[in-house]
């Protein structure tokens, strides 16, 4: 089971905890056999702004530019800037690609974003989304830090339950990809504990990656539970889960309280 | 009532809808007497990567590089890059903030993710945040366009619930920094459109706009609404909604379903 792992790292600092993550997932993925490239953002200068320079031999409609379309087209003809196909090699070899960050404001990093909307852009195809999206072979997670504790992110706590804020992420972008996505790895402040705490939670990822592959990954609405030109919970399906307590998702929630941890745990 | 407005803005082309949105809200809300300065972030070049070159003087602690703690500590200090500093001082200044992109993957363009790491990280405090954030006096929006329907986004739609999309950005960010946050401006796919669908769309801008400052922001659960030390509901709050039949926010829903349409309708 010789697998290709891609980490996206973004830390400036070699010494961070985020380095350590990065670090020791490189460590058991190679002992086990992966083959483990590096994206580390910071080091590479990744240019995180999405412009018309990264499109090769100009823009096909200057007068309406939509980079999701453009860059699209020139994916399609071998336009895009080195940067981006570079990435985009990484990407293609890769069976699982772990993106490891720290959080800032409910999010990734804007240099990780960057990374997203520039590499990722191709990817953004309606006829080919979610459960039949462009990377539907491959697995995705993303593997963070955070500087409060688990508690203020819960469906009481003041900063609102972390399973709606990684919606977005985990749903509009990793699994509108078709990647199937597992459970995030969330480091809880770790700034905030002592050495041995920070060492505690790395033997648990190393633990973790040691059987990552044979986890399920997250729960996500299959593509044919939908009407293919409205975009909608077919009737069926509405009617299937009519009688459950709880919504389908975070998102398709049917006006239900959310299924619990469903964007945390596997296969909830 | 002369107010002072910044629209800090996130496309390339001057010919796009999302040019001619902000160049609506330029001159409505100048024949309104308001000041309006643009932060127009492609052809400013924004540095988007929130980097250590964003604090003059070397930072405190490179053995620990923690980008939030070293960028307040700058701030305080007055040891922040001239073109944070540049956006601070404009954003001191505003009584409104509007946020004007087209979504890119379920967010903020990273160009814009950038100026939101870079120029609102020293207001990440959690001494003083949310109802008390240091912004606790201005207004902010997001105005934006999507490649889809209003009806995708639903709670049976295919890409889920837009008020879940928008917590993140609504709640993790301009509500945690104080602002009062208006009903985003959803411009649903303004480019399968006619051009008179268009006109109309900018049009229900124009008029809206005469009128925003009398409008009611969206609601967000006080500060007061929890524990001080352990950041979660007090026991006479929950209480107080235990018989409600929804939660209190799209975040803080106690395992309700969600108030609806509670992030993209004022005072919901």
């Amino acid at each position: 089971m010789a697998k290709k792992v891609l980490i996206v790292y973004a830390h400036e600092s070699p010494t961070s905890f985020n380095a350590a993550a990065k670090d020791a997932a490189v460590a058991v993925l190679t002992a086990q056999g992966c083959t483990v490239e590096v994206s580390d953002l910071y080091a590479m200068k990744f240019k995180a702004a999405a412009t018309t320079e990264d499109i090769t031999g100009g823009v096909k409609d200057a007068e309406n530019f939509c980079y999701a379309k453009e860059i699209k087209l020139a994916s399609e003809e071998g336009r895009l800037a080195d940067d981006i196909k570079k990435e985009q090699e990484k990407l293609k070899e890769a069976d699982l690609v772990i993106f490891q960050f720290p959080m800032y404001w409910s999010s990734v990093p804007a240099i990780m974003k960057g990374w997203m909307d520039r590499v990722l852009g191709f990817a953004y195809a309606q006829e080919k989304r979610y459960s039949e999206g462009i990377f539907k072979d491959k697995k995705a997670m993303l593997s963070f830090t955070t500087d409060c504790p688990e508690s203020v992110y819960s469906d009481t706590g003041i900063n609102g339950d972390i399973n709606v804020t990684l919606w977005p992420l985990q749903n509009g972008i990793l699994n509108y990809c078709g990647f199937q996505v597992f459970a995030p790895q969330i480091f809880w402040d770790p700034a905030a504990g002592s050495p041995e705490s920070r060492s505690s939670m790395l033997e648990g990822w190393r633990t973790r990656l040691q059987n990552l592959c044979g986890e399920a990954p997250v729960y996500f609405a299959p593509l044919d539970y939908f009407d293919k030109k409205k975009g909608f919970l077919k009737p069926e399906v509405k009617e299937k889960y009519a009688s459950r307590e709880c919504g389908l998702t975070v998102g398709i929630h049917m006006g239900k309280p959310l299924p619990a941890n469903s964007q945390t745990k596997a296969g909830v």
